[in-house]
């Protein structure tokens, strides 16, 4: 297997973190996007819509988008466990994980593409939508600091998948954002301090 | 089991189609956005984001989200199997399904909720980011009809849920956004007869 990699984006995170809690080491090449080898024909053929990461098996078939990438792991090296043990788990987990994107990663990104200087000039930038998707991630954390009132991670009990993929738009949202966690929001905050604590959260 | 239901929206569609193709009944409650029913105390201990569908479970238990909802049904009611057979097949149509989700879906809600009339002084609407993103959406329709070029389906010869997102999306472009299938788009355009002519498209 071979992963194509771009390390700052939170979509190839999440795949990396998702792989160092497994314990699974694929030989990882960088396509670098602002030369635009994402756009080469060599890399079209691997996923025709041009983005990271992608996962090539040995026999060249290639799997793109991130969470159907952790799941293709997560059948071939089920422990540990991040995507549930039941059909109701599972769900739950599943359910988490899309509200980690829809209310955070992907409105994130959205911010980061519409307002980033490394984009000016490359697509089309809208602001007044980045101010407002801006409001909406500040509500959005509101909602989980309640969310997470009494509970260890956004599913529940155990760290998953949904706090993997949360954790690195968080890691966009404050480095590239400067968007951190507002101090008042306790639960969030010792969500926060638990998963960066992990020696994953760098990978 | 009971499933709460938004008849116009594509979330609650999708999973109307998925339901019917599987061939399961569900007593179903309509809740009443327009009158902010999703918003009233009742609705939001089922789903405290008040977005709909939500599966509620007989012992009360709610999964949101369409795609968890999906994903739970699929397990308790394994055909006519719609999600892959094998882990690889189960990732490729997750890849498929994220890829209707991502390039058509919620850009064309998005599109939706930025220029509706409906939600005029409902929301913010920036009516330049669904500019943006219209033309986005043609780009994604000329890419997925190379795509389909000698499949059947989006992501082979089986339909699966990833169709079953796609078509729901593309109602609503046609439907609300007047932004039909180009006729040249001949692959996409003999896709969408096949599954419109399915008995359950209209679910």
């Amino acid at each position: 297997m071979k992963y194509y990699d771009l390390p700052a984006s939170p979509n190839a995170r999440r795949v990396r973190i998702f792989m160092a809690e497994k314990g699974i080491e694929i030989p990882t090449q960088v396509v670098d996007m602002m030369k635009d080898e994402n756009k080469e024909p060599w890399y079209l053929a691997k996923n025709s819509l041009g983005a990271m990461p992608v996962l090539e098996l040995d026999d060249g078939t290639c799997i793109a988008e991130s969470g159907a990438i952790c799941r293709y792991l997560e059948e071939l090296h089920p422990e540990p466990c991040l995507m549930g043990r039941t059909p109701l788990e599972r769900a739950q987990v599943e359910m988490w994980h899309r509200r980690a994107e829809l209310e955070f990663l992907l409105p994130i990104i959205s911010i980061f593409l519409n307002t980033g200087k490394m984009w000016e000039g490359r697509r089309t930038q809208v602001p007044a939508w980045a101010d407002f998707v801006k409001t909406q991630v500040e509500q959005s954390m509101t909602w989980l600091d309640k969310e997470l009132d009494g509970k260890d991670y956004l599913a529940g009990a155990d760290y998953t998948v949904a706090d993997i993929t949360a954790q690195s738009a968080f890691v966009m949202a404050k480095a590239a954002l400067k968007m951190p966690i507002p101090e008042d929001l306790t639960n969030l905050n010792a969500w926060w301090d638990r998963v960066s604590a992990r020696p994953t959260a760098r990978a």
